[in-house]
């Protein structure tokens, strides 16, 4: 598969302090025609899950030989292993910490490198602000066709990370809180292809909800309500209102649905 | 009129989630030399006012042929519509919320099309990101010269909204406020054309300023002033200060202006 | 030099409002084809020390024949000139209120043109909204090969201002903070070539560090530290915690370092 020229860049920088605009401008530097795309900035700071269940529910939306670059990266400077993966559509280029593990489960046939040639780096690579020094370059030149296996070796061992499962016994499901959105959208492991009939409860914490619902206006403002949401998994929302919040529920904490 | 490649959004998504950047690889899927450009992503959650307002004053310092994408969008998943607009220079795609009621009133010929052609959509469209699944690729092929009517039917029934006129009496003009802006600076439906001559004074809440100043340090530090701002309006401000805390005035509370 | 059609912005104007995306038709109109890249638009309002760090920062990682634009202008609508300056390497367009002040204390042969030639501008030129009406078109016409001195007459009596150079004797460095950043770090304007060496400590508030890092997972969680940044000079930190919260150190406050 080859590079299109598309770059994503999802990062717990933010904007204020200009460390994305100098990602871009690295990237400029040695492909001049990439085209950059912010999926987030705003990941809450070295919160390795939510970036990787942000980039898990992007990836798959851009065009076939784009590089998406992941960068929650709390071991910067340590020992911590940058990767560059390439998929049969997709590559990616993050820490190896985690933050691409769905990719891992959901994608069969990787090749996975350890980024170690400092021949793509910047000349002088800095303790703290390997996006710029490292990532970007490397994102760069993969855009403009060098091998993904000139970065360094192909290795076996990188960090698949564990997948919470949902169990299923019977017509019961028992999932997690994965994720809660800007809104206090609570999401679950729970894959909509685990639920395509009615359900008779979703219960979580104290709350028991009654059915699925197919959007946000069939409970009353105020309601908790049960869906499927974009992301392709069972939601728990409160109509105009924060589920986390009300609910008293977080991330981690269990999803019953009897079918 | 052709498109020309750009393509805006707005929206009250923000960038967290990363739903924006979601939209984005969707159109490049579909259009790889597309420029998207964000007029912002940060309006109040469900404020189609606000949208409104921002859409107003930004859409015509694009390039004609421009596509205006604006997602404030409470109704999404129920049965409120989706609408695309051909004007003589510009396209906007919208849910049929009002979110478009001043290009309404201010751009005569219009086409408007109720889009229902689902050809154009991502093949499964979720109930609560349509942004994904149908304004962007919708955008997209728009900016590709697929012909607006290729999406739905041209209809005549869409919300047209009001909008607020002051209103001139003798040397009196009541109008209102329409938007604060992120500095508390009260914006007013009072255009510049209806004041071209200085003012006795302009009175809101409990607050009477006597004349139109020419920029913010033409008054003390702290204290109210008027002038037309960027968008062409009568404004009321606070020098570096925030007038809708400090004068206790809200989006809809009336300013009296006496010429 | 010749312009390579990439403009930068960085500003105070926040996204909400929809400012950042206006002056980016403008650009678009100007010239269709100019790469827009986003530097940061979250300085603190007014803050032109904090827009002069970032700028100084981050200009130099994009390629030759960038145009910067830098926007930080609590002096909008008053007498306060706009200028543009070509370096060898780099043009700039900014008011004149040292925001610029770092890249006139390190480059050396500078162009600086007083923004005068309203052939150039808007039309209509507001009194609040400059980026818009003046900066956004005069960096599109620069970007699109007008020369620099068509858009006004040179000038040498520019605003300079003052860069805190840090005081050293014997063996001591008196340096100063210059910056926080979003996560509390404080930068000094101590650079790595001064320390070259190891130190023997850095005192800062009531806080002594014994020495010099090499990032942050060398002390433990809730300790300060001091290391080289990115930046390439002396900061002080505080382990997955505030630095400036947690020593009570501000902007402008004393470093001191024995080496």
């Amino acid at each position: 598969m080859k590079p299109n020229g598309v770059i994503t860049l999802l990062t717990d920088f933010q904007e204020i302090d200009g460390f994305v605009g100098i990602m871009k401008g690295v990237i400029l530097i040695i492909n001049p025609d990439a085209k950059i795309v912010d999926i987030s900035h705003q990941i809450p700071a070295q919160d390795i899950e939510a970036g990787a269940f942000i980039l898990n529910n992007s990836y798959r939306y851009f065009p076939p030989g784009t590089i998406h670059v992941a960068i929650v990266d709390p071991g910067v400077g340590s020992e911590r292993r940058i990767i560059a993966v390439a998929s049969d559509k997709y590559f990616f280029v993050a820490p190896d910490n985690q933050i691409l593990k769905y990719i891992f489960h959901s994608i069969e046939t990787l090749t996975v490198v350890e980024v170690l040639n400092n021949q793509y780096f910047l000349k002088a690579v800095s303790q703290t602000f390997h996006g710029r020094d490292i990532f970007a370059p490397v994102a760069a030149h993969l855009s403009m066709g060098v091998p993904i296996n000139y970065f360094g070796r192909e290795i076996d061992n990188y960090d698949r990370g564990k997948i919470d499962q949902p169990v299923v016994s019977d017509n019961i499901i028992f999932g997690k809180i994965i994720y809660e959105d800007k809104f206090g959208n609570l999401i679950t492991n729970i894959a909509e292809e685990l639920i395509n009939t009615p359900i008779s409860s979703a219960i979580i914490g104290k709350t028991i909800i009654n059915r699925l619902s197919n959007s946000y206006n069939e409970v009353a403002i105020g309601n908790p309500l049960a869906l499927i949401g974009s992301s392709g998994n069972l939601e728990i929302a409160v109509r105009n209102g924060n589920a986390q919040k009300q609910l008293s529920v977080n991330r981690g904490d269990i999803v019953t649905v009897k079918i």
